[in-house]
């Protein structure tokens, strides 16, 4: 089935925005891919970079007979810029974005959207490398998009999405906001969670010994270069479940600490051997 | 300057010695190369990849007259390796290892090394990958090795042991014994077991949800897939650094949870801001 549409607009030209721009044109899913952005010179950059075939700082311009519109901001003002963007969405127009969270940003969006206008849309690619400056022609390739409707979805809608999602290159999965929150809570902001910590954990050594940290360390924390901005958000939007996440965590810490303690050196390596197990079950 | 040696001796040829092995012959440091290991199978293997120039199952014809003796064999069982090759080394022989902790098993090895032959090496390369189906020809190339002399360790054997790693392709680093297990702890064992904790906790999503697990996860957790066996003696020999910093982490998790508990937002972007400019400082 082909995709061809006339006009997608995306809202924050960053990384993940800017990246996808780029794909829809190369795909020619698109005739026209406008960028909206708050900074003009970001956005031009955008539009050198090839990412987008226009660029305004108008909301009303940007959205205006669109098929599509992706939201590529930070999770704590994805609902604020529905609300802006509603009043000028033509009938049959889509909105998603590609949040980190979804619960708590549908409530909010829920209130507004009486058209059902949105679906959420969460693409697992990314890095903690941020804005145009890294943008990647192959991003989405490969990767998987998790697309969280609801019992408001229209379904021709939401056929339409998994199709725009499947031509950028991405398998996808369907979860329910609140399934979707808990479940990559634990898999995706723990470990950003973790990693961060385990960095602040070791600035002396980083300060100090820098010479000396190899690869075990630069993997295990290399999210923790993540955006600080993007991450507060992120934390607090699905507070709950990482709280939830932080406990388990914590036993499964104190659990082994006793081991430890108590010299069960057996009842240890039957837990490390669990571990290696379940991790060779990844790729 | 040059290093010609007629006789290495390694004991043990996994990903480690076999890698090494490979080095040894390939930048021709050793006429000889002498493979010994316990399981006559995998001694056939290491010969036909050309690893080794010879294999033996007896370790007094391994180390007789060797120059250096590798011993790449788990930590719990070094002292004792060593206690059984010292009958039979010649006078200007070299010991080392490449053990990830190094007071403990220098204390034990202190008590029978008469002759001051042995030397701790650590060099900071490896993967989670073990055994002679995964050795790397490149796996030493680069890398950082810390060498631990301590007061009785002789300056001429000192110098021709940094020269050694040097010749393999890496830089050396000294600290000694003690210093080395604190600094380790914090780089590397509490990342290693953060991360087997964190796949542990993560096991429902892993076995159902496996196709949400995104780049991050995978990352954060590469060590998790680490030999159960070598992971659980490292544990265990560097007890009360790890139970430090496992102390310490443990502090920040409740540091970081308390402001998430009472939405001090500012609070948790600043720490997170720092994480990412001390991550910044790393490759």
């Amino acid at each position: 089935m082909k995709l061809k549409l006339d006009k997608i607009a995306i809202l924050g030209t960053g990384l993940m925005g800017g990246s996808l721009g780029r794909t829809l044109l190369k795909n020619k899913i698109s005739k026209q891919v406008v960028g909206w952005g708050r900074n003009i010179k970001k956005l031009k950059k955008a539009l050198s970079k090839k990412v987008v075939t226009d660029i305004t700082l108008d909301l009303k311009t940007a959205v205006k007979d669109a098929d599509v519109v992706l939201i590529s901001l930070p999770v704590s003002i994805i609902p604020e810029y529905f609300k802006k963007i509603y009043p000028y969405l033509k009938r049959k127009c889509i909105v998603t974005d590609m949040g980190s969270v979804k619960g708590k940003i549908i409530k909010e969006i829920k209130k507004y959207d009486k058209a059902a206008y949105f679906i959420g849309s969460h693409p697992m690619v990314g890095s903690e490398k941020t804005g145009i400056d890294n943008i990647k022609d192959d991003l989405y390739k490969k990767g998987v998009c998790i697309i969280t409707p609801d019992k408001t979805t229209d379904k021709t809608k939401l056929e339409f999405l998994k199709l725009f999602w499947k031509k950028v290159g991405m398998q996808t999965v369907l979860l329910n906001p609140d399934e979707h929150d808990k479940y990559i809570s634990g898999i995706s902001h723990l470990p950003h969670l973790l990693a961060y910590l385990l960095t602040l954990t070791q600035e002396q050594n980083i300060i100090k010994r820098k010479e000396i940290i190899g690869r075990g360390f630069l993997d295990t924390t290399r999210i923790a270069a993540s955006s600080e901005e993007i991450w507060t958000d992120i934390f607090f939007d699905n507070k709950n479940n990482l709280l939830s996440d932080i406990k388990k965590y914590k036993e499964k810490l104190n659990e082994f600490e006793l081991l430890l303690r108590k010299n069960e050196k057996e009842k240890i390596k039957k837990l490390l051997r669990k571990a290696k197990f379940l991790r060779g079950k990844l790729q």
